[in-house]
Order: structure tokens, then C-alpha cells, then sequence
């Protein structure tokens, strides 16, 4: 069965509240490379609202900044041949830059469905265009710049 | 004594998870006014982690959300003549655009200052540059585009 990148992060580095599965309290996103294209899903709880009926803006920009550097890992390792089928990646990035445009409220209680596109990468830093839609219907765009830490992990 | 800007959001407005005074599982974070510049103060729980040590920057992009639209409520109101010396305010804002640029990790376990600064007013849309720093040092910057609720609530 496939692995989320983040499953993939060393043990070390594996604690985000967004996305690490070494932090029990926290959202646990999991991101998938699918060809060329990036996709994860989240099914906010209801005490995340916004204005009555729909999610709030900080956990939309949250899951974007997570499935966002989880993207550029995955991005990263498919253009140097790094395979996902293994234990753990040498591959662990960070957010310089977000910015995130809501197009529509995002209705409580559905399925959001997040996907990530390779805009570019030169050297350590890794653009990534991103959407966030709820029953098809486009809710945010995402544009992140993360940095792909130094250190070999 | 000074109320938040947030408290002086519509009963009917004040669920959101980041800043309402409604929800009481959030942050509730508070925003206040203090001459041309807005303010909030912010300790993240520990369990807000990105990589450890440092806050996740889904949790710095979500403060800078609520204190972005709150701020803004916040200037339209002083704009306008509006005093927040009242029970509440008829203002209420969502945010149509926000980037987040992080310029160094934020550290887990510190006060965390955020200030707002009006950067524009055309009609209901209300751009707001923003600064989150810890003991004095700048981590992030974020810029708003909020959006004024139409309904005169």
C-alpha cells in the first residue's frame, strides 16, 4: 500500500501538529503523489468554524502549508529518481512563503480534497501551486515556497 | 477597560475557531487597537509543534488570519468614526487573500507579538500588512486582503 509522504519524514522531524504522525494531538495530513499531481483529503471537526456553517480560514491555510511541503518533498525526491516505496526520505522542506486566495466559504462536514502541481525548483527551494475543493467546487488556491532543509536527514 | 476588537464582533459572528469569544475550544485571540497600530498577544500550547522547538507555521498563518481580519474591522471602524467603546461594532470581515512570509523559526514557549498596520481602505476591501516577533525578534510578516461583510450587521 502507498505511503503519505509524511510518513516518510525521519522519525526526527515527524512532529508537525499539521501533518507529523509523531504528534498524537495534532491533524495528521497525508499527502500522496499521484503521477504529476499531489492529492490529500481532510474532514475539518466541527469546533474549526469560521463564520457559522463553514471552516475557518487558519486551518485551511494550515493544511495548505502542510500538504504544501509534503508536495515539494514528494516533488523533490521524483526529480532525483527518489523513490517512495522505502521507509524513510532524505527529503524534509520547510515554509518560507504562503499565500493562500479563498475563492468560496468551505461548507463544514465534507470531504475537502487538496491537490499540489510542481511549479518549479532551483536548487533548495521548491514552488508548489495548490487547490482546495469541496464537492468539486474550488474553495482556495495556494501558492508555497519551501526550503529543503540542509542537513541530510 | 479596552475590549478586544473581537469581542465586539455580532453574538451571531463570533464562532470562529481562531478569535471568537463564542467558541470556547479556540484560540480566542484578542486584537486590540492602540493608536495606528493593532495588537495581540499569542502563547502557543506545546503540542503546536513544527519541527521541535519551533511553532508549526499553520498556527502562525491562522493567528495572522484572525488578527489580519480583525484588524481590519478595527480600522474600517476608526475610519469611519466608528468608537469601539461600544457593546459591539457594525463591522465584521473575511479574509479574501493572505500571505504568510517566515523569516525565522518561531520558538516554542514565548509570548508571541503581533501588530497591524492599515495599508489601504477602497470601499469593503481592506489591505492590512501585519508582524508576528518573539522577545523582539521579527519571524514572520503577513499582508491581508479583507473583505467587509456586505449585510449592515
Amino acid at each position: 500500500m502507498k505511503k503519505a509522504i509524511q510518513d516518510l519524514y525521519p522519525e526526527s522531524l515527524a512532529h508537525c501538529y499539521g501533518c507529523g504522525k509523531n504528534n498524537p494531538a495534532g491533524h495528521q495530513l497525508k499527502t500522496y503523489l499521484e503521477g504529476d499531481t499531489t492529492i490529500a483529503h481532510f474532514l475539518p471537526d466541527e469546533k474549526y468554524t469560521a463564520l457559522p456553517g463553514s471552516v475557518y480560514g487558519g486551518l485551511i491555510a494550515s493544511m495548505l502549508d502542510c500538504h504544501g511541503t509534503g508536495s515539494a518533498a514528494a516533488f523533490a525526491c521524483q526529480a532525483e529518481g527518489i523513490t517512495l516505496d522505502q521507509a524513510v526520505i532524505p527529503v524534509r522542506c520547510v515554509t518560507a512563503s504562503l499565500k493562500v486566495d479563498f475563492k468560496a466559504p468551505v461548507p463544514m462536514g465534507v470531504d475537502l480534497e487538496l491537490t499540489g502541481q510542481l511549479k518549479h525548483i532551483d536548487g533548495r527551494k521548491i514552488w508548489v501551486d495548490m487547490s482546495l475543493s469541496a464537492r468539486g467546487v474550488l474553495c482556495a488556491t495556494g501558492e508555497i515556497l519551501a526550503i529543503r532543509l540542509k542537513e541530510e536527514v
